[in-house]
């Protein structure tokens, strides 16, 4: 080890990212949209970083018109936003970094319930934060009496919870929200909307009404541009600032401001296909019910959560864990990459096409076991 | 202040980042290339967006062709670099933070001799990182014995050094250079080479020989990339490995990539222009060199530092800082963009017409002194 690194680095490995992915497969592992941003905006994008973005000047460094129209976007389910209640990162992956930074250096710890999103441990880990996991209960609802003793038990800093959840596709509950609601207001409340288009549940409108909520959303499900790296966050102002002051002046890529605001301009269109997704989730959901070595959730999202039911583990004579690796191994080998985590599989949502190969694909793998 | 957030926070104020400036301003400000990338380039660029980028599909995480691209360019001038010793970043400031997540928080500080690039503080300033500023002699050079006690006395985790240094231009001395060279291993000494293909001064051959060293460097400058935000850190494996621990798994967007190799492919065009910039530096040079209300420095860059001269400020009446605003605000009004920090006036090198704009402007700004 490096003796100018900080020694607790050495226990982390280096995040695996997504490599390219040859053209063959199914990707129906990164929860991304399955479909690209029609030819004619991607025509148009072109012709804007041709004529209008000077590639030799730094980008705007205030995104004041990126802010101007998320909050304009975000108006339109709930009141009162304005760009003052929006700050805008390289992903929603650098707020929760910035989160992270503002919060709980030097002291604190922060609350995730498991499975959930991965990156909120991982980035906590590379800042020497402690991660407090409280697990989740069969039906992936929080154990609010566990929780609440950690909190007791830890300098908890941040709770973090996507709402639906990732990967097992569970929206937030009244139970769990009224929890939210009780915590104190030097906890500070992380709401991951990532999934927002796909559920249509916020609280952005709860969030803008309490000084320690912050609500983070991104472009690059629904909006199609996990390509060009653009999340933000709504808040009040003065986190707003906060997260301003901590985050990289010039974060962001002109050409992905650019394209981040024609994907607003243009939502209509491309939000559009949300009823498409919204079809495909309840055939593939009513496909994978009906199969009697499986267990499945339901879904607010664009994927799907599903381990195998205990009657195909004992016919097999395997772990979960191990058969859920089957069955992963066994569907990238015929082409469709999904992904195994949280002693589960999640399954994006893809094309139509897409969608009835996976479940050829499923029916041969289990129909083998 | 929120109860939530690190109190330190208070103290710091948002980084105000560049905004957009107005056609009719000379940009000298920002260091940056003076021209855009070729038509042809901005052309071939665009169609690769339309044709090979799926904007709905998350980046090359790994960096794999971008990695191998810059070790190639790096290894024209240095042998043995390969894509293990490159790990390229949103900027050099996502370098800059990572290389501080990695090293000091929670325990160390690091050293800095301003005038230099402000960032270096700014950034372990929202880490809670302490910095530790040792000043530069009237000549910019380091003062060796003050930076030395400064070691004795604070627990550095890390130099920074631009070489060569930004604002004040000038390359890092052999006296300098060997006072890094007997910095012991625990101590990280970061290179930026920001200017490296305006200097053509590099010392990445010795960092790939020590286990301590790090040199960054960026398409930000000579390759006209700013808008995209790329920027590349050259080191031993170990420390490339710790790096890409901490870094966002997808820092850099698909699009930012492809201009980062469409750049190198086409480096002998864009470096082309490197002569004429070394011809307008000895022209400006030579100009400001002979106004008597000026004192300035020899450049080794693309931009050029200068004071008022003791003269000039003992006829004004008014303290350096007085006059440097004046010519500043003067200057703006003519429509003349530089930079005031550091106790003197920087001036990015710009096109010949620029230039010459640049030095109509101050003549007419010093003659009315």
């Amino acid at each position: 080890m490096l003796p100018f690194l900080r020694p607790e680095l050495a226990a982390l490995k280096a995040y695996q990212p997504h490599p390219p992915i040859p053209e063959p497969y199914d990707q129906l592992d990164t929860n991304e949209s399955p479909i690209d941003l029609p030819d004619t905006l991607k025509a148009s994008l072109a012709k804007h970083y041709q004529q209008q973005i000077q590639a030799n000047r730094y980008p705007d460094g205030g995104h004041g018109a990126l802010k101007a129209a998320i909050a304009n976007y975000v108006a339109e389910a709930e009141a009162s936003v304005t760009a003052a209640n929006i700050s805008v990162g390289n992903g929603s992956d650098e707020l929760i970094r910035s989160i992270l930074i503002a919060t709980a250096i030097n002291n604190g710890s922060i609350l995730v319930a498991s499975p959930t999103f991965s990156m909120y441990g991982i980035l906590a880990q590379t800042l020497g934060i402690a991660v407090i996991d409280v697990g989740r209960q069969n039906n992936f609802q929080l154990d609010l009496d566990a929780a609440q003793t950690a909190l007791q038990e830890n300098s908890i800093r941040v709770v973090f919870m996507v709402h639906p959840n990732s990967p097992t596709a569970n929206p937030l509950t009244t139970a769990e929200i009224d929890w939210l609601r009780q915590l104190p207001e030097d906890i500070l409340v992380v709401i991951d909307e990532a999934y927002f288009e796909f559920s249509q549940q916020t609280l952005v409108q709860e969030s803008l009404n309490r000084s320690n909520w912050v609500v983070l959303r991104t472009f690059s499900k629904a909006f199609r541009l996990a390509a060009h790296r653009v999340g933000y966050a709504i808040a009040q102002p003065p986190l707003i600032n906060a997260l301003e002051k901590v985050r990289l002046p010039y974060n962001l890529p002109s050409f992905s401001q650019a394209a981040a605001l024609s994907a607003l301009e243009h939502r209509g269109q491309l939000l559009g296909t949300l009823e498409n997704t919204a079809t495909e989730r309840e055939t593939m959901a009513s496909w994978l019910a009906s199969q009697p070595t499986l267990q499945t959730w339901p879904s607010a999202s664009n994927f799907i959560y599903c381990r195998l039911s205990d009657k195909a583990l004992t016919t097999l004579g395997m772990s979960q864990a191990e058969g859920l690796h089957h069955v992963f191994t066994q569907l990238r080998q015929r082409g469709t990459l999904i992904r195994h985590t949280g002693g589960g599989l999640r399954i994006s949502l893809g094309t139509i096409e897409e969608n009835q190969r996976t479940q050829k694909h499923l029916e041969a793998v289990l129909t083998n076991l």
